[in-house]
């Protein structure tokens, strides 16, 4: 059991920070996370099914709610280690990669309670457009 | 020890949450999550040896790391709830709730570490226009 959530967190891990070691040179912070959790969601494709029974079980289970915090903060914060080994400095590294991991969080959370059969890397992209949006504040609103 | 603990995240709940409830009507997530950082931050106005002497201790000890883990879970959950009680809709209020605290967190690491006498709201402020920058993507960079 050890020995599998190792496994799975390493096949993650690969998953996160390949694609920004492949980036093109002088890619953007965002361009490199984009890239990260596009990867991650498509370890999930065809996985649906075992993913909402193995979310059924750590639900009802808040020791395993909390080792998955735990692996959460693990790929946060190594995916800010690999954004550092692309020139992106601090606090710009950290920032980006909690924000991507929020993202991830908020955009696995929507999929894995979708009875249908979602597309994870496209919850990812339209999560991280929500995100800029919300962040960016109301387009249309006057403030006074 | 957990009596002082529980103490502590009610305060923080309630610095929390205090300025969401009582926004202008119509605010935006933006707005409130802004308002709820920036009494976060004003807890700890003048609190900087103590907060530098705790970060020590947690560094040091890998339970309480997962416990504060558990704890900015737990604040985050708690924002997003009293985001919905605003009228904002999911997943709005878990993306930005997750969001602010992933800036709060980063901001919170610097200024505990900084050995001057940083002022957190202000690093608050600036990191959230660090990551809404970084999230636009890069400003004056062609994309081919």
């Amino acid at each position: 059991m050890v020995t599998a959530a190792l496994r799975r967190l390493e096949a993650l891990t690969e998953a996160l920070v390949g694609p920004v070691a492949a980036a093109p040179a002088g890619a953007a912070p965002i361009d490199l996370v984009t890239a990260a959790l596009g990867s991650v969601g498509a370890i999930f494709d065809g996985r649906h099914d075992h993913s909402r029974r193995r979310q059924a079980i750590i639900d009802a289970t808040p020791e395993l709610q909390e080792r998955e915090l735990i692996k959460l903060a693990t790929l946060a914060t190594t995916l800010a280690a690999a954004l550092r080994d692309r020139g992106i400095p601090e606090p710009a590294a950290s920032l980006t990669s909690q924000a991507a991991m929020a993202v991830f969080r908020v955009a696995f959370e929507r999929w894995v309670r979708d009875p249908g059969e979602p597309d994870l890397p496209a919850i990812i992209r339209a999560s991280f457009a929500d995100l800029r949006t919300l962040i960016a504040g109301p387009p249309a609103k006057a403030h006074t």
